[in-house]
């Protein structure tokens, strides 16, 4: 008759490698059908109840308690089962003495000085310790134990920043560095592209799609799945992307998460758009309303990332020549090098076609806090009055309001033409964006009368030491009655900037208004990572599973294992004790 | 000294071209310094303000009344100009009646039996009429004007629906009919790609770069800004994909708007899903979580719409062979063709990599209403009970509460083949998907384990006469310690559909949902538009601005005009009579 039996071992500290490893060898023992050995929480127990596993008493244990479970064709193998749990434990216990290895991080870290790295992979409620005892020692901590409280990551992490060094975690599975795979890594080639992800498999799936693409990564740094909420706010992330804006090997970062917290994104984001490299964003699940903004390119997940990442590398040049973390020069400058005076800051877009008007709002998202317009994206934008501008304005001069019993402005320019002159007195006005839709229906010859307007506009400024810079978008063929060619010429020789696509001519006035309407620049890190930290070999102390120090050696790495005990045999109320006197 | 005069005609009704002339006349006269020539509605009221022209006497005018200003050096040159007025009125009375245009309506059907199409571009306020005698009259409306009201045009488009004919607009600025533009339009090469846009200037923008591209359009059928409301609920965005969707000249559809209500976007997306052809989606303003699901390819805005859709026309063979319209063949066959039991419906995903988890998650949306998850995109699709799943669910063996004292599911593949059992064993369950992360850390040799498991529940579930798909994402390198071909190979031996891809697999899974779970399938248009309509050669009549009949003619287009008048001379209340008594 089968039999159940349990044995409990109050308070009983044992990694998870060894309880696998001790399961394993009583589930292959004669006549056991199945086993389990597990510590006792409230989750495990309910597994073990799935797996048939539980009988009453073993309820009993506690979530500190070692709970072993046997199952057995009958009570004698059962019982033989449970005895050999002892000779197990001693045998363990025999194997790591033998070793002679170091028991605390202070003399692992005498034994082996290079080590920049420790690698914490304890159980969670004895990880925030050891990571604090490593920043403390002056090193980076890789903290791959999950279970740490929120509150206890805030507090590594704001350590960890102000002396300049990383805590990648808690629940950071990978990390590569400089070829050199912690935790969980697979093996993928150097090169220039840097990854910081909050996502462990999302790292590890980029990485190795960009190896299986024939490209390479400079650094993969975790961050740990919490960093980007608004608790935590983006400090392992921030200081990622810091070194890879400065590591000289790095030419296109990627950065991989789950969707951030909204105001965490933006912020993310704004740091990443003064990196002068490109940037590919893969926020897996999150919607980007479009697919490049500068040097940010937007990824569809995670597959798209590693080839959107590959492609850069192809145009690997820095964007701009100015040192990473200082402010850009001044450019309010327009076409030509022309220099705008110092009350010109706005732009007035007076359209003709609503849906250039409608798309050229949605850009300027990308490059000014707000634009008003008469047919707004959101109601909150709306004109006051549509015939009076303010700031940055977009008025579609086709909307029902201007056209009853008057032609549409594609056929008849007058009303555009007196609003372009009206718009061109106003001291605060610099870029007026203009759009000449060409095509049968539309005015035969719309330059004929834009273009000396445009000349008069920019004389007026003129004359009173402005600078207006012109942009228009010409929608046509070269199959249009009006000549596209001649259009776009006349145009051009009446001074105006002049494109086909909506698109190109919004960025174009977005960029010069980004420049002219700066932005407070992000703050950078105050303590910067020390890159030569992570330039030297790779030397780490692992503390908790023993297989990451196997993988760093077998890697070529030098690495050192913490025959690590619980503090206080793990007594909470000594281990606070202890914390108290460290501290002092 | 200055004198500013004014003229108020009551209840006069002229075309806004003839207003233009006649103002652009008058300020070109000797000391004539400005003039304004409109109806004298509050907003052109404050147009002329804006522009001096608006003496208090003015304020009379009302919004039916023709209302003339004129600024001149001095009373008797305003005089003078107001004077010329009658003489102006006369002469083009004059012009007009020499023509011998037809009168209404249905005098020019007779004259141009051929025509298919109506052109309307009267003034708002008696548009709907013409229109709606243009629909009595069998044809299809291009309806140019605005301040067309809501609830006239949806009763238009309902009348036009049950009728299998179109009407484009009210404020339709563009069409494009094999060749031939209507309105506003570009002078664009015909090819295979058609075009249904709620956006004038936006579907004028997109053609223009088709153009440039050196690609052609079939049709660029415009709806007018409010057929995505809710209201309108897409009439005739509906019959514009079914007409493209069955148009054998087109190969790519392309689909363009400002951002439609969400959820007549939804039921627009779900209708171009069901369309064997290529369909790429430019709603300006819209953010897009994906880039391509199935046929639909998201655009990040009108040029990059463009660009999709000349890409797409490279490889436009229709995406399978079944009739448009017509339910899919059941396509509930896994892999090697094997088929599925009738109880078979749901996913289950078991991971051991969280991001690779979420990115299922946000995969799965496109295919299936509902994913539950322990680890859920949104907290309302959580998983009740992480240990027993329910209809689609995904479940994160890595996530804390399954590791506490247990090792990581990428080194311990013992509970996710306790679970892979217990899934199998599930009648409702058809597909498996399974991530397996190689890599330093990882298992030395995951496939070993889970291979044979997966042949085992195969086994199980084909014992019970059912067929289980087990899909497999491998996240590895070819320099991985396990060897990436052998892991591969162990699990496709054990039946296993495996892609290196996360997307990719997920993507297969979710066909394969599909195909299990039929959506009741979108209502096609019940009075479909005869294409011979659209297909013989253009011959429309004109009601409004006559440039645009001219510009059919220039286009090789039969065109009639007709010398329209408002009924009963613009007085509503006969107007009203007179509908009236049409109806009956």
């Amino acid at each position: 008759m089968t039999a159940t039996l349990v044995d409990i071992r109050r308070g009983a500290y044992y990694d998870s490698a060894f309880l696998m490893r001790l399961q394993r060898t009583l589930a292959d023992l004669p006549d056991v059908q199945d086993a389990g050995v597990v510590m006792g929480t409230p989750a495990n127990q309910e597994l073990l109840a799935a797996a048939d596993l539980l009988p009453p008493e073993a309820r009993a244990a506690r979530p500190d308690d070692l709970l072993i479970v046997v199952r057995a064709e009958n009570e004698a193998a059962a019982r033989d089962a449970l005895a050999r749990v002892d000779d197990l434990l001693t045998r363990q216990q025999a194997a790591r003495s033998a070793e002679h290895r170091p028991q605390s991080l202070e003399t692992a870290a005498r034994l082996l000085p290079d080590a920049a790295w420790v690698l914490v992979s304890v159980a969670g409620r004895y990880a925030g310790g050891v990571a604090r005892d490593a920043l403390r020692l002056g090193k980076h901590v890789f903290l791959f134990s999950d279970n740490v409280p929120l509150e206890e990551e805030i507090q590594l992490k704001e350590l960890a920043a102000a002396r300049g060094l990383l805590v990648m975690g808690p629940d950071c599975g990978t990390a590569l560095i400089r070829g050199i795979g912690l935790g969980f890594a697979n093996k993928v080639r150097r090169g220039p592209i840097g990854v910081v992800a909050a996502a462990g498999t999302g790292l590890q799936q980029v990485t190795a799609r960009i190896h299986q693409l024939g490209a390479g990564v400079s650094y993969g740094i975790g961050t740990g799945g919490r960093d980007l909420s608004e608790q935590v706010g983006a400090i392992t992330f921030r200081q990622g992307m810091d070194v890879l804006a400065r590591d000289p090997e790095t030419a296109v970062i990627v950065l991989v998460s789950k969707p951030p917290a909204p105001k965490v994104a933006d912020a993310v984001l704004a740091v990443a758009r003064q990196i002068p490299k490109p940037v590919v964003v893969a926020f897996v699940g999150h919607a980007a309303a479009t697919r490049q903004l500068d040097n940010l390119h937007f990824a569809a997940g995670l597959d798209d990332a590693a080839r959107l990442a590959v492609e850069l590398t192809a145009h690997s040049a820095p964007l701009s020549p100015q040192p990473w973390g200082e402010p850009d020069s001044p450019r309010n400058r327009g076409a030509g090098g022309a220099v705008f005076a110092s009350t010109q800051r706005y732009l007035r877009g007076l359209f003709s076609g609503g849906t250039l008007a409608y798309e050229a709002q949605a850009i300027l998202r990308d490059y000014v806090p707000r634009v008003w317009a008469n047919a707004p994206l959101d109601k909150a934008d709306r004109l006051p009055n549509s015939l009076i501008s303010q700031e940055h304005t977009i008025v579609d001069l086709g909307e029902d309001e201007f056209t009853v019993g008057r032609l549409h402005p594609m056929l008849d320019n007058e009303l555009r033409i007196r609003r372009l002159m009206q718009e061109a007195a106003d001291p605060e006005v610099a870029v007026i964006l203009l759009d000449v839709v060409l095509g049968y229906g539309a005015h035969p010859n719309p330059a004929a009368e834009l273009a000396p307007a445009i000349a008069q506009a920019r004389a007026l400024a003129a004359a009173a030491g402005r600078h207006l810079e012109v942009v228009a978008v010409v929608t046509g063929t070269d199959e249009d009655p009006q000549n596209l060619e001649s259009q776009i010429g006349q145009l051009r020789r009446a001074g105006a900037w002049v494109d086909t696509s909506n698109e190109a001519a919004v960025r174009y006035a977005g960029r010069l208004l980004r420049a002219l309407n700066p932005q407070s620049l992000i703050p950078t890190i105050q303590y910067p990572v020390d890159l030569a930290t992570l330039q030297r070999p790779l030397a780490a102390i692992n503390v908790g599973l023993e297989s990451f120090a196997e993988n760093l050696i077998a890697q070529g790495a030098a690495a050192i294992q913490v025959d690590w005990r619980p503090p206080a045999g793990g007594n909470e109320k000594l281990m606070g004790i202890l914390a108290r006197m460290k501290k002092t």
